[in-house]
């Protein structure tokens, strides 16, 4: 059971809802990959605009959470500008705080996070931070009292997967809130490896969208997803230099 | 499917019966992992001493192929030897021909494997080798006539996962017939990788004999076997070096 | 050449004087090592009680630049009175700003070392900081005035090299000051990594105070910087999945 | 010193003379790589073609010894024709055994490099195999009697570097002669990394000859291989995955 904030989901995927080839092939990600909680970009939504298509029309909302994000802000400023205007549609009161650094990267600013962090948390939004893989900002966000810590794998979109596992297994070991890894997801084994390593949760967008087949790609990540958790949970054998005979035929009588 | 010699199989997991804490965990792995082939080492089963305990004897025979293995065989001579054991039983006749060339790595021995293979094949058996990742001798093992290839990922037991990609790649890419990853396995995520390259399937006994939750350990296996197959049928995004968005914002009206 | 604020250097390897087996051999490391800037913890050295044995007296003050750092601080006050003690001892202006956030990991806080940063920027240091590979919070560092960049490879004294190779090179494209990889260097080849991808120097201590034999690693990080550097400046080969031959045989005559 | 048959080396660096830009470059390459042993493609020579330029000619014979390869075999027969005409040619005896299986990855026959190795023994030659990094086939080959083992790090010329180093130190664990990484470098880290691995030597031409500065490539090559020996002796510090502080300050006085 994942817990964030008074929210409580039985799935550990998150979905994001970005560059589907269309609604149809998007619906049909979202219900097969059965994730509870689908992230969007608020400047990217007609949610405003009552006369564009939207894919909240094709949803039944009922069923899911939405997470904003706040993606396209530069600024503390410009990201609790963005969470405002999600929450003021009524449909939401999470917000993933994206505040990007550097156009190249898409990584994001640390004091400018921390900052739209701090002050949504004083309008009472429920905060998911996107933010580096650094261990203590991690901390600092956690002592804030953000409700989730969302570090990045490696950079959005490049499916990459996870470059640096020891940083989000020490982030994850003094977490005492959800750790969801986001951001540089490319296969179903950098999900389960996330998973391994003892994270709450994953975000991720075009690992999904952009696969040759979205849907069958869905549903291979919510298998990954529940694959890792339970080979977290069932706990591995350790790693030797050296082999291990699964089959000793020491003592046989035969041969 | 997963086709080997003339069986068909839904499963695409192989489990090793080897060293579970009891019979009645290993049971429950083996139901729980789905798997529909089974594999133990010749020389430790009872099967020839009918007062001795045997998990066979726990098992629903009619529900599983029997892939019995050479392990403790250092030469062709030795393997052919035990392989014969185990098809006089009456219950199989495939063989994983494994020749150990080294004890402190468990690492095959290439031209005894080879000739064993040949031996084996000329005696009518569906001969799956055990070998290391070495391109051109599964190369060779396929022209032969062998009716899988089952190259290691890392030393037996090891739970190093796979460590060379490439070679494995590369025997998928050249392959006539189905290529199991078998040996090295630790985790969940080892296995997916292992599907996400194009093996038709993964042997494995250790991860999940030696997990702490075996059987928890047993189903993790089996969906990450689906997420990894999944996942290479749908197809991955291509890696990139840097992040491209799955939010643009790009001509938004808001903020 | 390296230059670090006015100073300019040949050797781009900074060498710390921390845990040798005794002052001899970590005299002979310093020398074969030909590093010009040493770097030890100011809370560690008796430069400021005349009665104790001091390894700054066995060395040619005239030959090393001193880097005092601020190992101990946990906060940005502790570490500026520590760099102005050493400033004090009029033995040197450089400082390497370290307040660890926790002991566990030894990795740097973010928001301390900025304030740090910026308040001995403020007193006229020439100021390096320790930090993680976290991009923005380099870029911001480095808008902030620092005179070298000093992201972490690893944990402190962990060896196990560069974990994100990627996050160094972000930093390193977008530095306008000098980027000298810190911490968790355990072989000569860690160090050759890190200067292939374009890092201007890398600073090591215990890779070569805790090797069995100090002396000989110090020479061999001392030819690694070199090597590393060459190789950058060389423009490596592409990287390719297939074989390229180099010794092509289209069209010989023989055989 | 490297020992290889009844020859000793100063030098641990292979060098190969394929696809320098010109013979100029190749001369210079050569020289400031310190290298005493050079490759060069019998097939690819003019050594029997008086009327022909030839990079022989450029060097002074009596410093290097020359290791004729076979590349352009696919059999053993093929690879022993060879041999013996370059053999003919009075310049050399020994000959590093190339039995390729696969134009595509270029990587080796097992079967014919070990036939090919066996009879070239016969003939009194010095034998170093191009083989796999399959562990038993280089123990097979060294009972042979070959002088030299030469496991592959990565495909020729792919600049992949060594994908799996712990093939390569059971190699070296097990040799009785000298092992000497060929085939897949592409940088000086990589040549460290062979060599802290604890092999005896490495050979190169791609990484060199197709740098943006073959000249300058080939001196960091050479002092790679000097840092990376250097670090093999000098005993590396083990990993570890929490931080181990170099600047201890418990029971400090300042502060």
């Amino acid at each position: 059971m994942l817990k964030i904030g008074p929210y409580e989901f039985q799935s550990r995927l998150l979905l994001g809802t970005g560059k589907y080839p269309n609604f149809d092939v998007q619906k049909e990600a979202v219900e097969v990959s059965e994730s509870e909680i689908l992230t969007f970009a608020v400047r990217r939504m007609n949610i405003f605009e009552a006369s564009q298509p939207n894919f909240l029309e094709k949803l039944d909302l009922t069923r899911y959470k939405l997470l904003p994000n706040t993606a396209g802000a530069t600024t503390a400023k410009e990201a609790v500008h963005i969470a405002k205007l999600a929450k003021a549609s009524g449909l939401c009161d999470m917000v993933k705080v994206e505040v990007i650094g550097c156009q190249k990267t898409l990584l994001p600013d640390p004091f400018e996070t921390y900052k739209a962090s701090e002050e949504l948390l004083k309008e009472g939004f429920i905060v998911l931070p996107y933010t580096s893989d650094d261990v203590l900002l991690a901390k600092r966000l956690q002592e804030l009292g953000v409700h989730a810590i969302m570090p990045g794998a490696s950079p959005i979109g490049s499916g990459q997967g996870i470059i640096n596992p020891l940083n989000l297994s020490f982030i994850i070991e003094q977490a005492t809130v959800p750790v969801i890894v986001d951001a540089g997801i490319g296969t179903p084994s950098d999900v389960a490896i996330a998973m391994e390593l003892g994270a709450d949760g994953v975000l991720l967008n075009t690992a999904v969208s952009g696969a040759a087949d979205p849907v069958k790609m869905a549903e291979a990540m919510k298998l990954a997803i529940q694959a890792g958790r339970l080979g977290y949970e069932a706990g591995r054998i350790a790693k030797k230099r050296y082999a291990t005979a699964s089959s000793p035929t020491e003592g046989m009588s035969i041969g």
